[in-house]
């Protein structure tokens, strides 16, 4: 009942951080699209751990294995497994947290909701689950991208912390994002958020930050009013990505302090287009993509595992103190961007198939 | 695929503004809840339009009628179908809209989708949808105070424009925020803000605001990780509310320039039960609740409709001007605090039902 | 999580035999599909009681009336609602009931299962339940009928009690079959039929039989394998009709004593079209329509409710005794024939547009 | 769309027959459950290929690999995946079925669906998918005898061809029927159908039959009218079996030419539990179980592929002649019976989780 997502294309994930894999199977899929495993360890690369100084020095490959779905570069119709087997377990390391509850973390959830944890390494709550994420958006991606060629999907770091990336949206590069550690669409703001997170490593803390996403070229009519509108939607696959805790979609927040006039978007013409000259519905509007770029901002808080001794309770119900081990990043954003496209890629091609399901009648 | 919501407890909503009426199915209820008629009007008067000086004028009374799945003040387990009919139509108002795209609204991109649009008030993409989320969500605090009798949803207007309400979500109390027409937590930021949406409204203007809600007592153990993390499921159904534009929870975007050692909530034991000192979790951890009031705040932006003329275009895409016509709310807040409780009501009821049918192992 | 069936063209269904009415809603309906109240209410007034003198004299009008999704002879894409009201209450007939569980009915299980029953002509068991499914398949006609001109569904009495009509499927003319008030393919049968019907009621006794359903011109390609394979879904729906107690498809049980060389149905090109020289495959082959027919068969029990004493037990667990009172179909067959028919219209448009969704690659 | 299957209790299953391997997920799974690789790996060794004279000489091993959501012995109420690797390939025996369809098999319709087709082996449309039906029944299994311990599934060969086993549901033994390569319930109709399935063989040909199934100790209450009626899923679950034509429940296709009088069970008082003097109902009432074994039947057609030329068309639609190659089960009922009792199980534990969610109020 949990770790479903989808209604036409739908993908199904499992796996513990400390078992034998993680996974997804995709369910929904249509046929004849290109795929080929490169284009999904390519996304895989951009998430796994030891990639830069920045992130975790674990060094896990997450190798990506087709078990199916797929023949000769074309997927077949049925469903798709993925398997990405784990590889560098030191569960040593996580000793302590099997009777101690980790804050912030899930470890008192889990044991409450289910009575039984997989604690090392925190199981099914690590954030190596979105592995299976990242998997399955490539495959969405490559869907999306055969039925819409000229749709992208491009996310960055916008904050580290106090370190706000000055860039517009419509301004943001992929090889600029891509051309830093941090994933910024800046340089300079790159170079401070890098040596903000260093330091931060440096005192054993962590910090939060703010990922902004944009779709461009989505084709107008995407979105299953009342309760799938598009936003709805966005906003349950970003708030379920491990440490996020706000999301917004277009003006966002600052709607609360605009009057109409100030915050309406108005029609126009442009060529036999409708456009709107300002884009505070961020590219959506009643639920429906309007054809203009969809601009989101998600809050991530910071990593709960610290170096420093911090104040907690053991599964007897004692109160015990408790320093983090392991090797942990000290700022998740630059690793949850291709998470966060990834979902996107995901509710993309699930509503894009869900009209094509309905926009039959010409 | 657009208009039911919940995996247990599954509602199915439908009607336009200017149909023959609005309602609700519900399918998944337990049976044996006590549930009258009043039960679901009481909520219904909270959300009907022309209760106040500051909201839309029209006279709707909103009487429901319930139609199967009650017997003698008790639930029957089957289904549970409520209607409400319309009855004050005034399309004249809108027939300008016939053909003319109001900016910001969902007009256009309803014809983009469908090729076809109930143009008439809005069609399916009116306010007056929300009728059937606030009747259902009446059926579901049925049930989640069935079975879990202290649990209790809060929500209020906690910033309108520049207004913001300064109480605290733990301070907030049902009578103050009843006792005032905007709905919202404390007296003096109550006439501020009536006397703005006053103002607006004298300039053909509207303005938009935060709703904050908090659940308080909730049980333990609810959120289904790692697609239906309870923050998800209240993020989806929250921004699917009309002008939602953003959701947070906890400390919100507010984590994003926090580092750990600032953000973490550590536990501690109050009595047998576990607690944290501070909670910027927001009662959820790991996707699920860990018995702190949860904690939600949502952006609305400002009501689309103005008596102000903009520029638009029509729907053979030439450019015109537009001016409102009938009888709006200059300010959707002090209406949206029921449907946000009722959101709130209706994903705590089916995330209940989800725990019980899986927690069953003793 | 009962009353709800469809994964695209999704109905949800609800009404109790002596509440205020039955109806259902529909999600998921394409936009701009030429429909009008009329096309469901023919449907229905084939399924209603009194409409000849071998079913229940009970004089229901069971007028439908669309609610919403509908504007100007065109569906909107929006959710459609549809209402019949219950008219003819004698609640008296069942006093008895109220506390007897009458033998193969439902009674005792929806008091085992719900703790609560509403008794009073069955409640949500009764066959009054089916009028929503023949609303919905109306709808769901029109769709088919929109996407797919040729598509037909046929639907006949083939059995009843020791008589069977002869009428090869591929020989059925729905003239026949409406042209005689048992709604069998045969004027011969009919009468024998006819007869062995009133016999029975005048017994107090009735009847169980056949309905053969046989789809014409399907499109090729419906059907999901491996668990939604077309005859699987078409079980599914068949099975869950009131009193159905066995399906088959194409050979069905006869297939048990065949060999390979006498079932395989050879392929053979007619034109450019792939053809089966036999069609013991009933038009599925792998779960998928093969363009043959579609031929099914479901087996029907006596209606249960006798004019004859039966040994029972009551609510209190002592044993005692009945006799059937009120207005009963002393065969259900006649009016199970919309029933099946509009089971296969849901069944079929859900397919279709599944297969909309996915089959998007040129 | 396709290869998912429940509602709450829920399977996705992957998988080509030539392809890495098949496997299924399992969401939804309750925490705490007793389970081992043993319990599973026990029901895939009755479903193996090379067990005995009379199935296919493929001497896959089946392995499963548990990859998630086990620790311990015991399930963490995370998803469970379950892998076997494919292992005996000669895909040079199906080479020639690349182009050419085989009758009565899913190749054309495979191809007209999804415009590709794995034709190795048969590729999804191969008897190796019911390898993840299998693993998937032994998780449901060991769930269900946790919450209801007295519940038990038999299922055994009732008919093979012309040869029919005489033994009463309620008289069959697990032990008898595990005792003969047939799995019969009767030691002389096990040696009639085994020499019948060599002779076939010797043919090149093959048979068909019927497996039944009774479910015993059925908690009273399980099922989910109108639409998931429990002989509706059952049904449902049934019928998406490879190879399967018709299903019946109780007195299934008998029922048509009962009366109601000869018919209906009546109720009678044993100590304090209602029971039905016969059990025509099948154990379920209204869709809902009433305590009495549930029995079923399932026809299934012979095997498709043959030893024996046949006229056939292939993919660029001309007329040729195909005789079959590699190694086919002249037989599937064997090897079919623990495959429909793991799609009981399926049901049953669904069920019995979804009844759990709802039936809450004391």
């Amino acid at each position: 009942m949990s770790s479903t997502f989808g209604s036409v294309f739908k993908i199904s994930t499992w796996g513990e951080s400390h078992g034998v894999g993680v996974g997804v199977v995709i369910d929904g899929c249509p046929a004849r699209v290109p795929l080929c495993v490169e284009d999904i360890q390519h996304e895989l690369n951009r998430r796994r751990p030891g990639q830069s100084a920045i992130v975790t020095p674990r060094s896990e490959e997450d190798r990506v294995e087709i078990l199916s779905g797929v023949q000769d570069g074309l997927t077949l119709g049925t469903p798709i497994a993925l398997l990405v087997r784990n590889k560098d377990h030191r569960s040593s390391a996580y000793d302590e947290m099997q009777h101690t509850y980790r804050p912030s973390h899930a470890d008192y959830c889990y044991d409450a909701k289910y009575g039984i944890r997989a604690w090392a390494g925190g199981g099914r709550a690590s954030a190596r689950e979105t592995i299976a994420r990242v998997a399955a958006g490539a495959v969405a991606q490559a869907v999306v991208k055969t039925l819409s060629p000229g749709t992208d999907v491009l996310a960055w770091v916008q904050q580290v912390y106090t370190c706000v990336c000055p860039t517009a949206p419509a301004d943001v590069q992929r090889a600029v994002v891509e051309g830093n550690i941090v994933r910024t669409a800046n340089e300079t703001a790159a170079k401070e958020m890098t040596q903000s997170i260093l330091d931060a490593r440096g005192r054993g803390d962590s910090l939060g930050g703010v990922v902004a996403c944009t779709v461009r070229n989505c084709p107008v009519g995407l979105g299953d009013p009342v309760f799938d509108k598009l936003e709805a939607t966005l906003a349950h696959a970003m708030m379920s990505i491990p440490a996020c805790k706000g999301f917004e979609v277009g003006s966002g927040f600052a709607a609360a302090q605009c009057s109409g006039s100030e915050h309406n978007d108005t029609f126009y013409m442009e060529g036999a287009r409708v456009r709107t000259r300002t884009n505070r519905s961020g590219g959506i509007q009643g639920g429906i993509s309007n054809g203009e770029d969809i601009n989101m901002r998600m809050a991530f808080k910071p990593t709960a595992t610290l170096m420093i001794e911090q104040d907690t309770v053991n599964d007897e119900h004692q109160e015990v103190k408790l320093r983090g081990k392991g090797r942990h990043d000290p700022c998740v954003l630059p690793r949850a961007v291709p998470v966060v496209e990834s979902m996107a890629w995901i509710v993309l091609c699930d509503h894009l198939l869900r009209q094509q399901a309905v926009s039959c009648i010409s």
